[in-house]
């Protein structure tokens, strides 16, 4: 047998084909199906594009309105899912209870072809739509407020945001909502979209594989990066301060928030396209705060790096968090929005790990003792 | 950059070091921390072995006691997730209720060391000791029945019959169940424990990571082997008929379901011991019809597979779903009972990985287009 390899963190190991996304790190260009992340957050919806990760081409007109009237009619929440909401423990992660809930609905549907690509949940798509209004339901119910039933008129950014404040965004706020889950919906192989497809490979539902997914996102190495950018705004406070805490942060050799990223060597394209947002939010709001220390701590940063040789860019969580904020959004729910974008990506892999199957089993090197006594308990 | 490797399923490629677990297949041996598997279902209990892969050493008698009594304290269900059973559609698979549940459970624990390798999830254990009492409730509400809260003067096997059933096991029963935990415990790196180390590796929880692995499980190519061993059992019907079926079989190069393991190329361990416990259940309930059938199988497709010079045994599913049904329990809680067992391992796993941890991230090898347009709706 030839010798196995063995890469930590299977790091430089390829786990599979895929024609969902590329990343040219170089370029600071994303892809999904070949199309490039800043034309479609130009002018595609969310449905749009999760029409094209789950069908791999952008649908026609008709196509669009009937994917999008599906999706939409999967976004009231049960009873029974309600409950779980009202009954979660205050203190608790909303992560964990999005990981639960997007299991339980698997329950409800009918899903006896889930050993096929041509599963059902393209046509039922509860595990893409409810993830939003598990989200809102869960803020107002924190908050002692009533569940506010989804509406089937407003784009899934307008809906999300109407389920969260029991009123109708602007069409501006609408529009910049459903193009932040559009930035988000995709990202190639990474913890959690890996574990959806380890989990897809053994021939499980799309519901557990997604719920799988949540759980991976939770975790600290992973998801939140934008709610720690946030802690760091709110720590700056003001524009005067940022020198002296950027400077501080090098000394230190601490790491800035949100700045640089393991793939892109050029400015995450996401950044840009969020960097609009925030900058059209800040006027909207009257609230230029955030932009103001985001790009002081930007340029002081850069300017302090390339000094070194090091150009370093803001990736897509440097701006996000302070988008969200002015949007009236708690630092709580950045990272369920995530997954909620993701669940669209996260499909599109299960979809297409199971188009050309091999379940994920790799080896582990043993490196403990054999052959050791089991003594009576009194010896031991 | 050197040429990624690429194996599908990642096949040969090592995913991590690991001290939990050694399969010696040519041997035909298993380990749990170097101690052999054979000798551990002769001498300890679960909670003894969950001990074991928790601590990577065999308690003594103090130590086991204080483990039993916390793991025992954790058996009983909380209302809201009572609830969540009670609700849990008919029709459905009792899988997704569990991953549901083991990652509601988190918010009801204090984990907020979940970034250690020293996490509380070894004081509080209720991911271990509430799978079994999710399963009972279950399978009692589906059938009408009330909840039958847990007893902590019972071993872990014996206290879910009891669950189950409402009514004490006698001694013996309550032995081979708890002994069905230990021999399913642990079973080095497969789809399910991967998934759990993945997800564990983004410093995500415990109760999300064994809800993942909960998620694979499910699928149709992991768990489940089983449950299709009685089918065929069923379909058998009586030992005179076993000739005519291995043969028809073997022309249709058909598998065998519970024949063969691909780590295996003896007869697995694990299969000795069930192999046993359904000699004695048979002659216990005088029911001698499955392990008849079943050896019966076993003899033919053995002699005929020698003759091509395929020397096959059976693994350890082909005897433990007849195991179940002598205990009286349904073939929709074989996986589930499955996953009761090897929560234990999927926590050694989760504590491992997070001791000497990198996020596993490996490469998608993309082979699709880059710069398609976006063309106008009207015009696609």
């Amino acid at each position: 047998m030839d010798t196995p390899t063995y890469a930590k963190g299977l790091e430089g190991v390829i786990a599979a084909e895929s024609k969902i996304c590329k990343i040219d790190g170089e370029q600071g260009k994303l892809y999904y199906y070949g199309h490039p992340l800043a034309e479609l957050a130009a002018s595609c919806t969310f449905e749009e594009v999760t029409y094209l990760l789950l069908y791999g081409k952008l649908p026609t007109t008709d196509e669009l309105n009937a994917f999008s009237a599906r999706m939409r009619a999967g976004r009231a929440l049960s009873e029974p899912v309600l409950q779980m909401i009202r009954e979660f423990p205050a203190d608790s992660h909303p992560m964990e209870l999005l990981q639960s809930v997007i299991s339980y609905l698997s329950g409800y549907v009918e899903h006896k072809i889930h050993h096929s690509p041509h599963c059902n949940c393209r046509d039922t798509l509860h595990q893409v739509a409810q993830v939003t209004s598990v989200i809102a339901a869960y803020h107002r119910m924190q908050n002692g407020e009533a569940y506010v039933p989804p509406r089937d008129d407003l784009s899934h950014g307008a809906n999300f945001l109407y389920m969260l404040r029991g009123e109708e965004p602007d069409d501006r706020e609408g529009k910049i909502m459903d193009k932040c889950f559009v930035i988000h919906a995709e990202h190639s192989f990474n913890a959690s979209t890996f574990t959806a497809r380890v989990v897809a490979s053994t021939m499980s539902t799309c519901y557990s594989s997604i719920s799988a997914a949540i759980g991976a996102l939770y975790g600290s190495l992973h998801g939140g990066a934008n709610e720690r950018v946030m802690q760091m705004v709110d720590q700056i406070g003001s524009t005067e301060k940022v020198k002296e805490f950027v400077e501080k942060k090098l000394e230190r050799k601490e790491k800035v928030m949100g700045m640089g990223h393991r793939v892109y060597r050029a400015k995450d394209p996401r950044a840009v396209v969020m960097e609009a947002f925030l900058d059209e939010m800040s006027d909207k709001t009257g609230n230029r705060t955030y932009y103001d220390i985001l790009k002081g701590v930007e340029t002081t940063f850069r300017a302090k790096m390339e000094v070194k040789g090091k150009p370093i860019y803001p990736n897509v969580d440097f701006f996000s968090g302070a988008v969200y904020r002015l949007l009236g959004i708690p630092r709580a729910l950045y990272t369920p929005i995530f997954a909620a974008a993701r669940a669209a990506g996260w499909l599109a892999h299960i979809l297409e790990q199971r188009e050309d199957n091999r379940i994920f089993r790799p080896r582990a090197l043993y490196v403990g003792e054999v052959d050791l006594p089991v003594p009576p308990r009194a010896q031991r």
